[in-house]
C-alpha cells in the first residue's frame, strides 16, 4: 500500500499523509479551501456582472477575478491560514494544463467563427512562429546583456533564453476574455487570438528545447533543430486534433444516437472528445492546446455537431460555454491568490523593470517587422493596417501561461535565479492583466478597431451571430465597384477548401444534406456570397 | 518554493517531482492516463448503450464499468506500465469523496419525486441510523469472535468494529444505477435509495468514532456518544444543505438573471451551488453528501429551479445528469482498475469467506429487526411488505463507499490488519456488485416488485416521469372502496407540510404564483388529489 502514495502524479488530490492527523480532518480542509474558492467563483461572477452592466471597462472580469484572487490571498497570507487549507490554493502547472485550459481553448475554436481564422492563418503562423521566435531571443539576449553590463540580476545565456520563451507566451486566456468583452474587428481578433493561442505551443516548446540544451551543455546548431521539433509538433498536433473529430463525426453519424431518450448518452460521449484530442495529443509528447483548438475550430462543430440531435446541440454549445466560464474565472482568481501566497523575491525591482521594457521592444520586432514581411506578400486590399499592428503589439498580455512555465522554472533552475524568473513573471502578469486589460479599450477605441454594429455584440454571442466573411472591415476604405471585384477574388482564394468540403467532407462526415440544415450552409460554403446582405 | 512542493492536499495533482526527469515527461504520463481513463469511459457507455438495448440485464451498466476497469488494470499489471502513468489510477478517497461522490448524490436528490421520500422518512431514519448501528455492532462482534474461536484471521476488537462500519455502508452509486435501470416500485426504491444514502453518513461517522477510540484506548460509555455525534451531524447537515438551497432560491428570485443572453451566468451559479453545499458541510465537519442530498431533493429543485429561465432549466437538468452519468461509470471503471493493480493479500481466504457469511447474517438482523419496528408502529394498510423486506435484505451491495473507507484503514491500521482488511472489502465489492447486481432484475422478478407500466420507465425518465404520490404500489391490494379513504388519509398526513409550503414556503421562495407555473403545482401541492387520473 505505500507505494500507492509514493506514485508519482495521481489522478486527484493527494491521499492524505500517513501523519498522525485525526481521520477526516483533512477532508475538512479541503472543504474549506473549496468553499473559499467556490465563494470567489460566485463573487467573481456578480462581480463581472455588476461590472458589465454599468459599462465599466476599465476592470475587465478577467482584472476582477485576479484581484479577488490577490485580496483574499493576502488577507490569507496574513491571518496565517492552516496550511492545509492554504494547499488547495497553491497553484499546480499540471492542473492548470491538464484541467483549466483545454475547456477554455476548446470553446474558443468551438464559438470561433472558422472564417477569418483561415483567411488569417498565414499571418498567424507568422506570427505564431516566426514572431515569438524572434521575441524571444530579443528578450534572451537583452537580459543576458543587461547581466552582463550590470543592469540588472545576471542569469547566464541558457537561462537567460528559457525566460525569453517563457514570457513570450502572450495568453489567450487573458486576451480572449478582454476582447469578447469589448468585441472588436473580427480580422485583429483572428490574428490576436490565432497568435496567443499557437505561440503558446512555440513558447513551450522552446522553453522545453532552452531547457534541455541548458543541461545538456550541448548549445550550438539547435536553432535548426528547435524549428524542426515546433514543426513536428505543430503539424502532428493539428493532424491529431483533426483526426479525433473526423472519428467522432463519423461515430455520431452512424451511431443513430440523435433520437428521443438518449440525449444523456448523446452529450456524455461528445463531451468526451475534446478532451481525448487533449489528451491523445499531450500522450505522444505533442501539443494539447494545438489539437483540441482544430477539433473545436472546425471539425466538431461543422461535421460532429451537425450530426447531433438539436436538444444536444444546444445542451453541448451551452455547456461548454459553461465550463469554460467556469475554467477562465477560476484561473484567474487561482493565479491572483497563489502571487499572493508565494513568497515573492522583491529585491530584484532592477530586474523587472528591464523585463519589462525588454519584452515590450521584443514585442515591437515581433509584430512590425512579421507584419512587414505579411504585407509584402499579400495584396494591396488585405494589408495589415497600422493601427492593427499598433493594436496588437499593445495586445501582449502575459497570463496563465507565462506564469505556469515560470514556476516550472523555480523547479528546473538552480534557487536563485529561478526565483527571481518567477517573481518577474508575476510582476509582468498582473501589470499587464491589470494595465493593460483596464485600458485595451481606451487603446482600441484611440485607434478606431473596436466593433462597430454587428461586431460590437460578439462577446455575448460567441462569434456565431455576426457571419462575416474575410475581410469586411478591410473593405470598408475600397469603393463599392471593387468591392465586388475582391469578393470574387477571395471567393476563387478559398474557394478549393469550400468544394473540398461541400463535395466531399460534408457530405461524408455528416448525415445532413444541403437542404436539411439551410444554417449550416450558410455559415460555411454559402457565406461569402452572402456577405452583401449583412453589411 | 519548495515549500509549496510540501504543502498537504492541494487542489489538483501534486507538481511534478523535483527528480531530474525531463521536462514535460509527466505530463505526458499524464495524457496517456487520462487518456485511457476517456477511452475506458467512452467504452463503457458504448457497451452499456449495447446491453441495455438488447435487454441483457446480468450485466449492468455499473458491473460492465467494473469489469472493463478490471481487465484493463490487469493487462496494465501484466504488462508493467510505467509507474507514472499508473499513478493517475490510484484510487484516491479524497478525489472521490470531493469530486466523483458529489453529482452522483446530487443528481439522485435532485431527479427524486420527493413525496414517496418523506412519507418513508421513518422507516429510513431507522433503517440507516439503528439499522446500521446494529448491523455494524453484529459483524464486528462476528468477526471478532471468529478470530477469537481461529475460524479467521484475528483482529482486536476495536479494529473488528472498525470493519463492521466500514462494510455497513450499502452503496449509493451501485444501488441506484441497477435500480434506475430495472425499474421497481417506488416505495421500495425510496427505502433502499434513503438507507444507502443515509447510512453512508453513518458508517463513516461510526468507522471515525471507532478510529479514535481504538487510538484513544478509551472504550465504554461511547455508545450514547456515536449516536449522538451521528444526530448532531444528520441535523447540521440537512439545516446547512436546507439553508443553502434557501439562500440559492431567494438569490434567483430577485437578481433577474432569467432574462435573454444571461443564461450563461444563470447556469454558471446554479451549477456551484450544490457543490457550495457540499463543501460547507463538510468544511463544517459534517456530513457533505446528506447536505447535499436535501440541498437538491427539495429546495432546489422546488424552489429555486422554478426561478430559472426555461432555457437554464433544460440545461440545469441536463448538466446534472451528464455530470453524474460520467462521475458513476467513472467511480465504477477507476475502482476496477485500482483493485487490479493494488497488491492483496490473498491468504486470508478464510476471512473473506466468513466475512460475506456475517455481513448476510448482520443485514438481515439490520432489515428484519427495523422492519418489524417499523410495522408495528404503521398503520395496517402501510407495512412494510415481506417481499420488500427481502428485497431489501437482498439489495445490500458494497460499492465505492466501503471501498474508500478500506483504502483509509490500510493508512490508519498497523500493517497486515488493513491490508487483510481492504482485501476482504475488495472481494466483497466486486462479488456483490456482479453477483447481485447482475442478479437484481431477477430477483425483483421473483418477488414480484418490479416496476409495471408507469414504474418501468422509471430508470429512464428519472423520477419525473411517472407522477405516483405516497404509495400507490401498496393500494393495489385494498379494493378501490377503502382507497379513497387511504387518499384522504394521506393527504391529511402530508397536509401540514403541504399548507406551510403553498401559503409561505412557495410564495417567499419563488417568484411564481400558481397559474404562472401549472407544473410545478401539480407535481408538489396538487399530486395527491390527482392521483386518480395517473392510475
Amino acid at each position: 500500500m505505500l507505494e500507492l502514495n509514493m506514485a508519482s502524479p495521481p489522478a486527484g488530490p493527494p491521499p492524505p499523509p500517513t501523519a498522525p492527523t485525526p481521520p477526516g480532518k483533512e477532508q475538512q480542509a479541503a472543504g474549506v479551501g473549496i468553499l473559499l474558492q467556490i465563494s470567489m467563483l460566485v463573487l467573481a461572477f456578480v462581480l463581472g456582472h455588476v461590472l458589465r452592466r454599468r459599462k465599466i471597462y476599465y476592470l475587465p472580469e478577467a482584472s476582477a477575478s485576479l484581484l479577488i484572487g490577490l485580496i483574499v490571498g493576502g488577507v490569507a497570507n496574513i491571518s496565517n491560514t492552516e496550511t492545509s487549507i492554504r494547499g488547495w490554493f497553491n497553484f499546480h502547472e499540471e492542473f492548470f494544463f491538464l484541467f483549466l485550459l483545454p475547456p477554455i481553448i476548446f470553446q474558443s475554436g468551438f464559438s470561433l467563427a472558422p472564417k477569418p481564422f483561415f483567411s488569417n492563418f498565414g499571418a498567424i503562423i507568422a506570427f505564431a512562429l516566426l514572431g515569438t521566435f524572434i521575441a524571444s531571443i530579443v528578450t534572451g539576449v537583452l537580459v543576458y546583456l543587461g547581466g552582463l553590463t550590470y543592469l540588472m540580476y545576471r542569469l547566464p545565456l541558457g537561462e537567460s533564453l528559457m525566460f525569453g520563451a517563457l514570457i513570450s507566451a502572450t495568453d489567450p486566456v487573458t486576451v480572449l476574455s478582454i476582447f469578447q468583452e469589448l468585441g472588436t474587428d473580427m480580422n485583429l481578433y483572428a490574428l490576436v487570438f490565432g497568435e496567443s493561442v499557437l505561440n503558446d505551443a512555440v513558447a513551450i516548446s522552446l522553453y522545453r528545447t532552452m531547457s534541455s540544451v541548458r543541461s545538456n551543455d550541448s548549445s550550438g546548431q539547435n536553432l535548426f533543430l528547435v524549428i524542426l521539433s515546433f514543426l513536428e509538433t505543430f503539424v502532428g498536433s493539428m493532424s491529431a486534433g483533426v483526426g479525433v473529430g473526423f472519428i467522432s463525426a463519423l461515430l455520431f453519424k452512424y451511431a443513430g444516437l440523435n433520437v428521443e431518450n438518449l440525449h444523456n448518452l448523446e452529450s456524455c460521449l461528445f463531451v468526451l472528445f475534446p478532451y481525448f484530442s487533449y489528451m491523445l495529443a499531450e500522450g505522444l509528447g505533442l501539443s494539447g492546446i494545438v489539437s483540441i483548438l482544430f477539433t473545436g475550430i472546425q471539425v466538431m462543430k461543422h461535421y460532429t455537431f451537425s450530426n447531433l440531435s438539436e436538444k444536444s446541440q444546444h445542451f453541448a454549445a451551452a455547456f461548454f460555454h459553461l465550463l469554460s466560464s467556469l475554467a477562465e474565472a477560476f484561473v484567474f482568481i487561482y493565479m491572483g491568490f497563489d502571487i499572493a501566497m508565494e513568497q515573492q523575491s522583491w529585491s530584484h525591482i532592477g530586474f523587472i523593470f528591464f523585463s519589462i521594457l525588454f519584452i515590450a521592444v521584443a514585442r515591437a520586432a515581433n509584430v512590425f517587422s512579421c507584419a512587414y514581411l505579411v504585407n509584402l506578400v499579400r495584396p494591396a486590399n488585405r494589408q495589415i493596417p497600422m493601427q492593427h499592428q499598433k493594436a496588437l503589439w499593445y495586445s501582449g498580455l502575459r497570463g496563465a501561461m507565462a506564469f505556469a512555465l515560470a514556476l516550472q522554472s523555480v523547479h528546473d533552475l538552480p534557487d536563485g535565479h529561478g526565483q527571481t524568473i518567477f517573481t518577474a513573471t508575476t510582476a509582468i502578469v498582473v501589470l499587464t492583466v491589470l494595465l493593460i486589460g483596464g485600458s485595451t479599450g481606451t487603446m482600441l477605441e484611440a485607434l478606431k478597431v473596436v466593433g462597430d454594429g454587428h461586431n460590437g455584440r460578439l462577446g455575448e454571442e460567441g462569434f456565431e451571430g455576426p457571419d462575416i466573411g474575410t475581410g469586411p472591415s478591410y473593405d470598408e476604405a475600397t469603393s463599392s465597384g471593387s468591392k465586388l471585384q475582391m469578393k470574387l477574388k477571395e471567393f476563387h482564394s478559398t474557394a478549393s477548401f469550400t468544394a473540398l468540403d461541400r463535395h466531399y467532407l460534408t457530405p461524408f462526415f455528416t448525415s445532413q444534406n444541403d437542404d436539411e440544415n439551410p444554417d449550416e450552409v450558410t455559415q460555411n460554403s454559402g457565406r461569402t456570397r452572402e456577405l452583401k446582405s449583412h453589411e
